[in-house]
């Protein structure tokens, strides 16, 4: 599977979804699946999901469907999930405890490597087998170690001081659950934010709509 | 204001992060701001900001840009922020436990007022200020309270059988972190999914694309 540029956002933000209903159906022990069937489980339309799939090569064999588990694979594939991106998450608190524990790291493409939090009394307490260290050790940690990207699991105030921190040690990839806007202050960083409250906003005015 | 109809899907998930962003501006006591600069901190376009108001009427005076606190009140009109539609958490696990401390519901037009919990080990023990109840006690909760709404912060393995009892119950919308597709089961349903891992590959994906 060569590599795909050019692909629309769009697609790739389908991808994982994709992934993990194959995940599923592979799970499930289900073999092969048409597109239709594919699309029905996805609600989307079947000529979306060929369309989407043709992006990177089309796998499907006319009147034979896919197969789950080659294809599971293949867009693991795309999405690099065989990678192991060094991770540390920052803020040890409710959220980055959960984020922590409940995370499968490593079927996703991220080794999960250090934890950092200001609060001392969190210093040296184990989380998923790892040390929490005080804050003020992010830079040496980072020197010793090549860390490819950093969670920020802390509230608004302070990211910004934290992400300067990080920047400057060379770490240009962040999961970002705070609300501070990374990308339009460093402009060469990937981010991907989890804005939770947007969710549970958008809910808010569905129900209210109803 | 009157309620809005017939606005598009992508319009109204915007609306969440114009109250964010309007939110932080009015944290930071700026009074007013053109519609070219609210663009510029959101990375959108004027003209998108300018048709995404007109939407719901139209909020800003030519030349004298938006009042931050009244665009930050009228939006969260809209999106019904001033409703307390009461909510129940269930599973009180790592993930819901950040959630219930985390999350400012009341300030997303919820009141959560319950959380459940299949371990009996949890039952009585205290979350912001909520008892964790068993789970056999769902119904009879459902019963005495008028439950809006319910926060799925369990695996996916056991979702199904929750939903049931819990759509049985009248409960019809859902802000669902398990990766079970209610929608797809139960038509009549508003739900919100939080994907988080579906955020994690796509960062691994762009990583894996620099």
């Amino acid at each position: 599977m060569a590599k795909s540029e050019n692909i629309s956002m769009s697609v790739i933000r389908r991808l994982p979804r994709y992934y993990r209903f194959l995940s599923y159906l592979d799970n499930q022990e289900t073999q092969r699946i048409s597109s239709k069937k594919l699309a029905d489980i996805m609600n989307v339309t079947a000529s979306q999901v060929r369309q989407d799939l043709n992006c990177f090569g089309g796998f499907g064999q006319q009147g034979y469907g896919y197969s789950v588990k080659q294809l599971k694979l293949e867009i693991g594939e795309i999405l690099g999930l065989n990678r192991q991106f060094k991770a540390i998450i920052i803020g040890a608190g409710n959220l980055g405890t959960a984020v922590a524990k409940h995370m499968h790291f490593e079927a996703r493409g991220f080794e999960l490597v250090g934890i950092f939090d200001k609060n001392p009394d969190l210093a040296g307490q184990i989380l998923r087998g790892i040390e929490i260290r005080p804050d003020e050790e992010i830079e040496s940690f980072c020197d010793s170690h090549t860390i490819d990207a950093a969670i920020l699991c802390m509230p608004r105030n302070g990211v910004e001081l934290v992400i300067e921190r990080l920047y400057s040690k060379g770490i240009k990839s962040y999961w970002n659950f705070s609300h501070y806007d990374i990308a339009s202050e460093y402009k060469d960083t990937i981010v991907e934010n989890v804005h939770m409250s947007d969710s549970l906003m958008t809910l808010c005015y569905r129900m209210n709509q109803r």
